[in-house]
């Protein structure tokens, strides 16, 4: 593929439509999506409970880059390139776990938590050590949520997010919960095939039971009709209140939509919940006994944040749940999800991890049969792209347009 | 692959001698072979009895193209490309059903089995909904064979087809059969290798022991000489003698071959069967007690009928047997057989499956067998074009010289 | 890629580094790695005792190349390409076996075993038999190690290879061996991250506690310095002692390294064993108790015979043990690993194959794990060539270097 074909496909993409099949099969358009969306903006990949301890690490695969994290000596957080300076051997092919240095398992060159040479045998007089530290890579933590940019200079626009999201997500602590759940799936589909399910819910009335139990039909956008008019002011009077009593208690909740105004674009909300109002589970009431952070009241609706190109995350009362969504190929996607509760909770006492996980397992795998249906259908030759509902998928256009821009301005 | 390089591998193919290794392998000759020959003639993808009843539905894959066969509440057959309007979903992920409307599964678009969309939510005051029925794809049947046309503008010699073939098969009924089993199989090889070897009985004799029950040795060809020319004869006197009967009875039985010589070419011959005579099974007896539409005689030999690109069936007193070439990659085919018996013949009274189908499973998966071994070869670089026997391999070449003249014209 | 792609990357190899990263994972650099380095040089592919009678045979795939090797009715070994010259069909799919003639599956083609077409069914009367007989490969016999060139012109320097290499060797008489064992295991990296791995023990100390039982710790390369002073000293003088000692007995065990400055490269020494002194096992004692040829002394260390581009094997008093490097794709090569042990020793009495396979087994595995990290780091977009050690990577270096020779002057 030429970048001619590139910028004429993101040239002719018309507003208000599905992309045209190349976005979501083109192996060059996919290695164009890994150098520009995933290789120059702050992608979301992981959780600090993920690495409570100095020497805790955890890798990440972000297309071919595998990214060390590791919590090093001083508490920090630090991002690593996972390749040897020697001849380029993963340091750490476990998923996660703990250690002291970083050593290579293939000639024993060893790396300190911070990156440097310490350690390579038989290497000659002149060797320069210092110019054989690992590579870094860019971390940026967010109420315990932890971004890495892989480019050199990252987008600048990261901190009015940190500062504009920090009130929102702060009174969770995050960073002071422990996993109680990860979970990952693999759907055979390109990766924004799965960012566009995620951001319209048109499609959950008739695909998600059990999600649906604690959502209000009325809080992901629908046509406004007569015959929906009542529903519609009931839920925005519900709103309003539940608005009004949680700033009262300190808990910013009203919308912001940056999406596809800002580089680092992102969308947060507190919305409440149905039923019982407290959590997304099954029931609608929390899903552990032990709140969050010094919260009392259980019901306090749903913190949603969305973040372009790759995560979502519902802050409720009693547990986080965080969505990565992970490109491994034109047509395969990784989807970690991961539940936090309470660092103190127990286990079988304070909360049950089936419950706790069970709306989002059986929505993730419903989502994941979508996905792969739709991208079954996108492959199809008869393909052409239809039209986003202006009432449904507001979201997905906001998606799909910060996309076309953020390529048109990197990659064309 | 440029169009210059393919102009030119066809251009240099030598008369008689298989084709050079990259048509059997090269991906951009196999995603010509899609566009143009899958894309622009006629392919055999069911039959009838697999559409019973109005809702009926059938969806077969030919590369990346869905087809979705749906029997109307008239009756008709319909076929639509399996892609829904909105955002590309395929709508119909099971091969077979049944269905009152078809409903997208993702966001409940839904149209009508004439392919109109009749009902979308969320969509905007001026939404346009005739603009957004299914794109229909053409459909032709034969006597219960079921072909579809990919391409806008369909080759119109199918209707001599039609007219030529109707009185050959029309005795058997197969619309008014069921379907007693169909078996699909992978071959790990080029769609051509699985048609070249189809094409010829040269490979029966030391493969084949259940299928060379019933064929007569002489039937396919045979380089004359002193040894065999009293056995020719002998078949020839059988073949002249049953034509004679058969035809006194109104079944048509001489040779037509068009198979180089027009676009949808074919062949088509009533050959009589050995031993018992009567159909293509362990004994050659017939496998299925109640005989196909009106017949009483069970010892019609088979008629056989070979259409190109994709297709060969054999149709007996007591059974029709249907084979369908689906490409799936450059060196993966998949070969769907289908047997079809009399509607009211009742399994394990009139007829048993096991022994229905035993020749053709064993046969099926002998010549899987072949066509691997040939992929494998024709992938070695020592691999060159070799000499087709001029006696045994006629029709071999009438299939490649075919392929060869259809893409000069369509795709160089 | 296109040739100046491959130029430009042979032009800028920095010396005494390991390759870029297209080198490792590249489909077209794996392309040109099969067409000038598999396809043009002498690549080690069996040991006679894999053939010990006329009609015996073996097959083996370098690249998408299928070898034959037979033995034919005068004892000699034939190569051949395993394709028929009909249609293509890869003769012998078996990877061992005996025949008469070879006949080819598909339609009975017939060439005897020095490769001459001698039937093919239906052909016309100006067929040209001569003209499709079985196309041959070059073989070269070394002490018993089979050697086979896919090129028409081999490299000449094969000549002085067995000429300077059947001293050494001969006298462990492998040609009079029987194959003990022989296992065939597939690492998932590029064959040249396996020949890397080979060429270096620098990995050995920290990876493989079962070889380096036997093995030397001075003996691949050290960094030398006040606190091994005293070992490496000590480890000479073993070596000296020995080498005095075998030359005595008429086997010559003094180091030839032309690795990088022939066509045909290779490397010998016979090296001092640890311990016992006897052999590669787990105790350094010989694994059979029959010794090769007209050994009477069990501690004759071990010759290590290395070859360019894809071997290495070790002699031993009581066994011999060789492993053959094929490449299967860009990121998939086969390592064969065959033990010998003299046609005579009995399996349960002289020798156990559990023990004579153990080291091994069980270092390559090891080695298998180490290719793979390293194949999943040069796949890293952060991975950059990093220095090799003078002192235990020289060899490696000398592959590498070799490597880049030889592409720049066949395939840039």
């Amino acid at each position: 593929m030429t970048t001619t074909f590139l910028h004429d496909l993101l040239a002719r993409r018309r507003a208000g439509h599905s992309l045209e099949a190349p976005f979501y099969r083109d192996e060059a358009v996919f290695q164009a999506d890994l150098a520009h969306v995933f290789g120059r903006h702050w992608i979301f990949v992981a959780v600090e409970p993920q690495l409570p301890q100095p020497g805790d690490f955890v890798t990440v695969d972000i297309g071919r880059s595998s990214v060390l994290l590791v919590r090093d000596d001083d508490g920090r957080v630090r991002a690593f390139h996972n390749v040897c300076r020697h001849r380029g051997t993963r340091l750490c092919a476990a998923q996660q776990g703990a250690l002291g240095n970083i050593v290579c398992p293939y000639h024993q060159w060893t790396y300190d938590l911070g990156g440097a040479l310490i350690h390579a045998d038989h290497m000659p007089a002149g060797f320069d050590r210092e110019a054989h530290g690992l590579r870094p890579v860019h971390v940026q933590l967010l109420a315990g949520l932890v971004f890495v940019c892989l480019a050199d200079e990252p987008p600048e626009d990261m901190q009015r997010m940190v500062s504009e999201m920090t009130p929102y997500l702060a009174p969770h602590r995050l960073a002071e919960c422990k996993v109680a759940a990860q979970v990952d799936i693999v759907e055979q589909g390109n990766w924004k095939l799965t960012m566009e399910n995620n951001r319209e819910c048109y499609h959950c009335v008739a695909n998600h039971p059990e999600l649906t139990v604690s959502l209000y039909e009325y809080g992901f956008g629908y046509r406004p009709g007569p015959q929906n008019a009542e529903g519609i002011q009931r839920f925005k009077d519900i709103m309003a209140a539940s608005h009004a009593r949680w700033e009262g208690m300190g808990l910013p909740s009203r919308e912001i939509d940056v999406l596809d105004e800002r580089v680092t674009g992102f969308r947060t909300q507190r919305l409440p919940l149905d039923r019982a109002g407290q959590s997304q589970t099954l029931d609608a009431a929390v899903a552990c006994r032990k709140l969050l952070g010094s919260f009392t009241d259980p019901a306090l609706g749903g913190l949603s944040f969305w973040t372009q190109p790759n995560s979502w995350h519902h802050f409720m009362s009693d547990h986080v749940v965080s969505f990565a969504v992970l490109p491994i190929a034109p047509e395969r996607t990784l989807v970690r999800t991961t539940w936090c509760v309470h660092r103190d909770a127990i286990e079988g006492v304070d909360y049950d991890v089936a419950r706790l996980t069970a709306v989002w397992n059986a929505t993730n795998d419903q989502d994941r049969r979508l996905v792969e249906a739709s991208q079954a259908g996108v492959a199809d030759p008869a393909y052409e792209p239809g039209p986003y509902s202006p009432y449904t998928e507001e979201l997905v256009e906001k998606f799909t347009r910060w996309y076309v821009q953020r390529m048109r301005a990197l990659a064309a």
